[in-house]
C-alpha cells in the first residue's frame, strides 16, 4: 500500500504483470444476519470471508479490503467494536489491509465489503472454461452452515461445536491458490448460494451441464443432502477438471471430493441433474437459501 | 477491462507506471437524500459524483466502478431505473465502466460506490502538502448545493434553474488533472462536507493553519456567506498553490478564485481563521452539513 485512510482515496500499487482482482459484498441486518443470533464478531468475519472467498475462487491472492459502514445511531459502540475485531482478525491472517472506506447513520447496520486481489495476467479461473468430460470437485463438506441457521430458525441454540462453518467460515484462498498455480482446475465458483445455484452458474457461463452423483456429495455433520445441495453460505470452492487430470485427496490441508460429471447442454431440460444410488436421473432445480428473508 | 460483471471478481488491468486510486461513498435514503425531494436520477449522479470527486481531489482519472445497492422489496421499479440511468450517464461521460457489485434487499435504499482512478505513480496531489505561504484556491462558486437544501427543508420547491448543483454537481475531473499534469497545486481536497470542514482537514494533514479572506469567496446565487463557509456537497476542489506560481482565471472552463493564505500553526488557538472586510480575525470553526439527519 501507497498510502491508506487519511486521503481523498487510497493509493495502490499493483505489481507490473499482475491483474486486479475486485469484488464487493453487501451484509445487510435481518437479510445477512441477525444481532439476536450472530455475535459482532461472526458479522464482521463472514462480512470479509465473502470477499475474500470470491477472491479465492478466481485463484487470487487478496491484498487490500475497504469498508463501508451504516450504522444505526443507538447501536452500541462494543458491537462495532466487535464487529471491527472479527473483521480485522480475519484481515490478518490473509495479510489483507483495510485501506479505506466510509461511515454513514442508517436504520439497520448495513455494511458493503469491498475486496482487492491480485493475479497473474491471464491465470484467473473463471466460470466459464468447464467443458464436457471434466470431473466436478468441492472443497471441505456441504450444508455446515445452513443447517446452523436451520436450528437457529426453529428457535433453538446453535451448538458452539459444529457451528463454526457458519459464524467463522474459513474461505479457502489457499485452495484457490493452489490449483491455479497447478494450472489444474477449468472453471470454479465459490459456493455461496447453494451448490444447486452455484453449479448452475458455472454451467451458464460455460455453457455446459452437468451431473451430480448424490452419494458422493460430502455432507456435513448435522445436515442432511437437501441442505448440502441448496444450503447457502458454506463458502467451499466448486471446481471442474479434466478427466485425466490427477488430483490429491487434499489440496492446503482441506478434503476435495468429486462430485460429477460436466456434459454437454442439452438442447430441452435442465442444465443440472442430480444421480441417485439407483442410478435415477432427476433435475437438480436451483433452490438456494439466498437471504434470510426468502426461508 | 478484462472482465467485468459475471464472474466471482471483476479482473482489470492497471497501467505499468501507473498508481491505483480507490474511494467508496456510502448514500442512504434519508441521509444523503429524501425520495420525496430527489429525483431518481439525481440520487443516482449524485452518488456516482461523490467518488469522482475523490478521485478529481487526488488529480486522477477515474476509469472503473463498483455499485453495491441495497433496496427495499417495494421499491417500483422505475426508480430503480431512474437511479440507474443518471449513474450510468455520468458514468458516460467520465468513461468510467460499471464493472460489477451486489444487490440485496434493505428497508431503506442503501448505496455503496466504489470509484477505481489510475494515476501516474507518485503524482498524486495529497491533503499533506501545503506549507506556509501557500495561497488556498477553489473551484466555481461555494454554497449553492446547500441553498437549494435549505429551500427543500423550509417546504419549498427548488427551482429547476440555479438548482443543478445540487441535483446534478459536477465532479471537477479535468481540473484535477489539470493542475496534476501542471504540478501546480501543493495539496488539494474536495468539497463535499463544506469549506470549513475540508479546509480544518486539509491543515490537519499538512500540519498548518489557514486563514480565509471572507470578501473573497464565490459565493453562489441565492446562497449566502454562512452557507459558502459550511453548506457541503458542492463538490468543488481546495487547492494550495505556491505563492510564486501563475494561476489562470480559468482551468478547463471552471472559475478559480483565491480565498486565502496558509500560515504557520499557531500552537494554541483555532487552525483556521476568517478575515472579514474591516480586517477582523475570527476562528473558522469547522460546520458542515455533513448528513442531512444532523440539520
Amino acid at each position: 500500500m501507497v498510502r491508506g485512510i487519511g486521503d481523498d482515496c487510497a493509493i495502490l500499487q499493483v505489481p507490473v504483470g499482475a491483474h486486479l482482482l475486485v469484488t464487493t459484498d453487501l451484509c445487510v441486518e435481518n437479510v445477512h444476519f441477525r444481532r439476536e443470533w450472530h455475535p459482532p464478531r461472526s458479522v464482521g468475519h463472514r462480512c470479509l470471508a465473502r470477499g475474500l472467498s470470491d477472491i479465492a475462487a478466481m485463484g487470487g491472492e487478496p491484498f487490500a479490503c475497504f469498508l463501508s459502514l451504516a450504522l444505526p445511531p443507538e447501536l452500541p459502540q462494543r458491537w462495532v467494536n466487535g464487529f471491527l475485531a472479527g473483521l480485522l482478525r480475519l484481515a490478518r491472517q490473509f495479510r489483507v489491509a483495510l485501506s479505506g472506506g466510509d461511515i454513514a447513520t442508517a436504520e439497520k447496520v448495513t455494511a458493503d465489503i469491498v475486496v482487492l486481489g491480485k493475479i497473474p495476467a491471464a491465470a484467473a479461473l473463471l466460470r466459464s472454461g468447464a467443458r464436457p468430460g471434466d470431473r466436478i470437485c468441492v472443497t471441505g463438506e456441504l450444508g455446515g452452515s445452513a443447517a446452523v441457521l436451520k436450528r437457529l430458525y426453529s428457535g433453538k441454540k446453535a451448538p458452539a461445536k459444529g457451528s463454526t462453518c457458519h459464524f467463522y467460515p474459513e474461505p479457502r484462498i489457499d485452495v484457490g491458490r493452489w490449483l491455479r498455480k497447478h494450472k489444474l482446475a477449468t472453471a470454479m465458483i465459490d459456493i455461496s448460494d447453494g451448490l444447486s445455484v452455484d453449479l448452475t452458474h458455472l454451467c451458464e457461463e460455460s455453457n455446459v451441464g452437468a451431473s451430480v452423483n448424490l452419494p458422493a456429495i460430502p455432507v456435513a455433520r448435522r445436515a442432511d443432502i437437501d441442505l448440502a445441495l441448496h444450503g447457502g453460505e458454506d463458502y467451499e470452492l466448486l471446481f471442474t477438471v479434466s478427466r485425466k487430470a490427477v488430483l490429491p485427496a487434499r489440496i492446503a490441508g482441506v478434503r476435495i471430493t468429486e462430485i460429477g460429471e460436466i456434459r454437454t447442454k442439452s438442447a430441452k431440460g435442465p442444465a443440472v441433474r442430480s444421480v441417485d444410488s439407483a442410478g435415477r436421473l432427476k433435475p437438480l432445480t436451483p433452490a438456494g437459501w439466498e437471504h434470510f428473508a426468502k426461508i
